[in-house]
């Protein structure tokens, strides 16, 4: 086992900043019930009742389980942080009826039972059981964590010991494991939740048997009557590389395939790596990691730039307009980043993290909490916009976890340290040297790079309180009780550790400068030649047409372009914009022809650029996260 | 009737230049026998044979007869301009062989007869039908019209006579057409060789029924149990846009759907506009005209951008990298502008005609004409290649076809002028004011403008000699036996009309100024923003890694940047190129990050720009046309 950062506990963590406590409300308010609301009007709750029949409509569909499942969890972190008697009733009756979907011998799966009753595990590759087991296992967790009920933890508790009776090296065991990687971390957490070894050690084997050949998947076509070669993901030189089983994970280097599976299996690639001190597992994390956001990550840190897998092309392919970004996976990547960050402590997977959370994750979702992205691309023609539903609805209840349980991603702790990896206004209780420690944060972030923590131990006592020091940030200040702390001695691996007999109420005061920064991509990033985007602190910015009329692609920023932030409390919810003047080319003169030689004649414009995570939140229309950059 | 010019006869039109004359040749030599190779392995041919049975492998698709066709086609034209006996023998024997395979009604359909037999005629929408038809018969023309046999024709004016009687609006017929365009255009061919005029009556019912409603697809659906709305197409807006049959296409003012079939059908449009007189076509097709050369069509004149519908997609939307662009729709730009040109006699269209033919068409072949582009995109990441042959084998007979007829598209004629369309070294025989002409031009276009026409009529005549004055070129000069001629005043629509009384031996030389052009697309453009292409005379150049390095998307073209032409007689068959000074970002200092605040190093780098159209041709790797602009 290796020594890991244990997050902060969900019920003791309390945001009330600008930011993100209004998101929460709205998804406590607003999101939960439109989402129970879809999964029940598209009879996604009701086929727990097993009461379909063949030649009725609408067949319990092989996701649906996970929609639910999501759900369920996404309203017990809610619970955790927000108690509520309807709704920890409503969730009393959903749970229920989930318990009542199971079968005698443990398995739990809605289509499987009523639409293809007797061909269980038979297809694990296309088929999403083992995944609907997996957010049905966090659900379970999430729910006893936040109530202290075992009823769901306790049936799919049954589950995983059927799953378990089925799956492993043992004689007579099917050595599969599923296309859609999410029950390995879900075993992880029950372990953690129940003590139970068994789940850990199943995880592991889901983990280790991936990539094995002969591929599990070729004879489990063979079994169906199928040749595995009519398998799109079966041909080229990477067989299965869409769900990462080309390989051995541990042998594995580079990111690959469908990118939310990817980061479900990084995510407990660094858990078990943690859990059993798996130090080549945490080198295959680290590599994984390297290649991803050295090469294959947007600015936005949305992940996975195509649709035709929903995941990775090739290195530095990053397309702005057809940018997949599925929201799904950079809330995935949150998670692997969390699970590096308590291995590793150190603040480059905060950065991500961080970057995630204020961009390509929290785009998903409208600022009222009723409209959804999947996709989330960096530049738009003005034909992208948020819906209230997907047939494949894997996002909006992800989104809704990742909200409800965000207060368990902002701080963590150890024997002798306080670590603070997030900053916004707003309390965490934390336990350190054996003396309850309170946090309290006093800030305008991510508008403002001041930040005042306010540190409240039940009694004095000696501990490391470690701060992160963002990795956007150059010239950061730090002082305890107004004396200024020399950062340079104290800060490792992105995190000042501030070492002191704490006494209730002294105060460190961060100073993040936070300027108008003009980013550029490498250069080996095609797409983004030529172009710059603009970024504050750790929000990425982007320009919408309401703001700046049309062809904001053709928007020229002048290299000494003087731009300013401006917070504008009336402004989507409130939020800081980007202002300044640029330059656009005039379209008169243009009547008669689609090409011509060059002779552009200029406009000024006075552009204003909002965060990114807002857009297609006001009237629809074009939006570019890259302008062209010019050095005139 | 609109009074139209009359096309060269293809057998009077040689070619003696460095461009086309060589591709001509390796056209002859290299393609044709390969292309029959393919369709003789791939099973194309003898599938005429009629003997495939069910159970067996491979069967004849519904599109292969078409490709069998336009070989046919193409290696006619050669025949025209190229006797060989070998070949005619050979022609006489596939031509034997597609006669054998017609039924005794004068049905002629490979798939249909063995492979669905019973179904002829149920699924115009899909099944390419009418559409083997349509190629079929134009092969037929092409073989009389070059070898005086009637071998094919009298087997397809009996087809047709067939489809005459099962289609048009009289009761018990169908009142279908065809999905996939192209037998419209067949038929006035085949009047046009017969004089028939049932075939011109057919093109134009299958032209003016389209688009009606109720719509006839959607009744053909129902009659074979199948919900028209399950069919992509149907839904939306538009539906059926993508072949064109939403409206009646005599009110239709929009480019839609799939640009091969669009290209055929407006092909047809101009042709029935011509032969009937019939404005409100002749007004639907100058709509059409406008708004795609207006606002959707690339500076290669490729056309359709996108592979979804392999057609167009919405106003100024052309991706470069992503672009479909296929050879075949360049090729059908080709014979509809040829067809606008008879009727307007406006320079315009043979100025699109002549960059299709330079640049989106030609691209379509590799030098020594063995390899394809189906798909011509204006960027590469390097991993864009021409290929030997398709499933879908449709690009490479057409850009066969379209070589071996290339005089066609040349030089016509009316009672009283001779047109010249095309420059390139070669001559043409005509007959103008009753007397037979040839023109010579002496050039080296299209890498130098300057061109010198030798005028032999047999005996003097007053005509008058047309001109065309390229829509690229400003400063054209224009001289007579050494005598200046201000073109001002001689110069309409496009064209130096030089009359006069011409003795043989009379030269006109005609300078066109060739210098390199930085060429900038409309705003509305959104890819191309920031960005130009380099043009010469009617060539659009590239860059390609091979002669320039990689990451070309980020070479930065300063706009005061002198550009040269050099003529490399080694070079990719003798090529001018570009060369230049520009600069590119240093890589180095990159290696921790994928992005940085702005902070740009730039490296100098001379570059070297290629014909588009010779791109792929050497070592693979990156290509860009447009080029970032810097006005520094």
């Amino acid at each position: 086992m290796l020594p890991s950062l244990v997050p902060a506990d969900l019920r003791r963590v309390r945001f009330d900043d600008r930011f993100w406590a209004p998101r929460i409300e709205v998804n406590r308010a607003a999101t939960l019930p439109i989402e129970y609301e879809q999964c029940l009007k598209t009879g996604r709750i009701d086929a727990f009742r097993l009461n379909w029949k063949p030649g009725q409509p609408n067949p319990p569909h092989i996701f649906w389980d996970s929609d639910v499942a999501k759900w369920v969890e996404a309203a017990a972190y809610s619970l955790a942080t927000h108690p509520d008697p309807a709704l920890d009733a409503q969730l009393d009756g959903v749970i229920a009826l989930i318990a009542s979907a199971q079968q005698p011998d443990g398995y739990l799966n809605c289509h499987y039972t009523v639409v293809a009753p007797g061909k269980r595990w038979t297809n694990l590759r296309d088929c999403h059981e083992l995944y609907c087991a997996g957010h049905l296992i966090e659900a379970s967790v999430a729910h006893f964590r936040a109530t202290g009920k075992r009823t769901l933890l306790d049936v799919m508790c049954r589950y995983a010991d059927h799953i378990d009776s089925v799956f492993g090296r043992a004689k007579g065991k099917k050595r599969g494991y599923c296309g859609h990687e999410e029950i390995e971390l879900a075993l992880v957490k029950l372990h953690a939740a129940t003590g139970n070894k068994r789940y850990l050690r199943l995880a592991k084997y889901f983990v280790d048997e991936r990539g094995r050949k002969p591929y599990y998947y070729d004879a489990e076509s063979r079994a169906r009557g199928e040749d595995p070669m009519t398998n799109r993901h079966r041909k080229g030189d990477e067989p299965y590389s869409y769900c990462h089983a080309h390989m051995p994970v541990r042998q594995q280097r580079e990111v690959t395939g469908h990118a939310v599976r990817a980061m479900y299996l990084y995510t407990a690639m660094a858990d078990l790596a943690g859990a059993y001190g798996d130090r080549e597992l945490l080198t295959a994390c680290r590599a994984l990691w390297d290649h991803l956001t050295l090469k294959r990550i947007y600015v936005t840190a949305g992940v996975g730039p195509t649709a035709s897998n929903e995941g990775f092309s090739f290195d530095y392919d990053l397309p702005n307009e057809s940018a997949y970004a599925e929201s799904c996976a950079a809330i995935g990547l949150v998670f692997w980043a969390d699970r590096m960050l308590r291995l590793e402590r150190d603040a480059r997977y905060a950065d991500v993290m961080e970057t995630a959370l204020y961009n390509g994750a929290i785009s998903g979702v409208s600022l009222d909490g009723r409209k959804f992205f999947y996709v989330n691309p960096l530049a738009s023609a003005g034909r992208h916009h948020r819906q209230d539903w997907f047939g494949c609805a894997c996002c909006p209840p992800n989104i809704a976890r990742l909200l409800a349980s965000l207060g368990g991603y902002a701080c963590s702790q150890e024997a002798d340290a306080a670590w603070v990896h997030l900053y916004a206004q707003g309390r965490a209780e934390l336990e350190v040297a054996g003396v309850p420690v309170e946090i309290i944060q006093k800030t305008e972030y991510p508008w403002d790079g001041l930040v005042r923590l306010i540190v409240r131990p039940d009694r004095p006592a000696r501990f490391t309180l470690a701060l992160r020091i963002p990795g956007w940030c150059r010239g950061a200040k730090l002082s305890v009780n107004g004396k200024p702390v020399a950062l340079a001695r104290i800060v490792r691996k992105g995190y000042a550790h501030v070492e002191r007999r704490w006494m209730p109420g002294d105060v460190v005061t961060l100073d993040l400068p936070m300027p108008v920064e003009r980013i550029e991509a490498n250069p080996e990033v095609r797409q983004d030649c030529g172009r710059v985007a603009l970024r504050r602190g750790p929000v990425v910015y982007c320009l919408e047409q309401v703001d700046n009329g049309p062809r904001l692609n053709d928007i020229v920023l002048p290299r000494d372009a003087a731009l300013k932030a401006v917070f504008r409390p009336d402004l989507l919810g409130g939020v800081a914009v980007i202002t300044g003047r640029a330059s656009r080319r005039r379209l008169s003169g243009w009547s008669g022809s689609l090409y011509r030689p060059e002779n552009a004649r200029y406009d000024n414009v006075a552009i204003t650029a909002v965060p990114y995570c807002v857009w297609d939140n006001r009237v629809a229309g074009e939006m570019a996260v890259w302008l062209i950059s010019s050095p005139g």
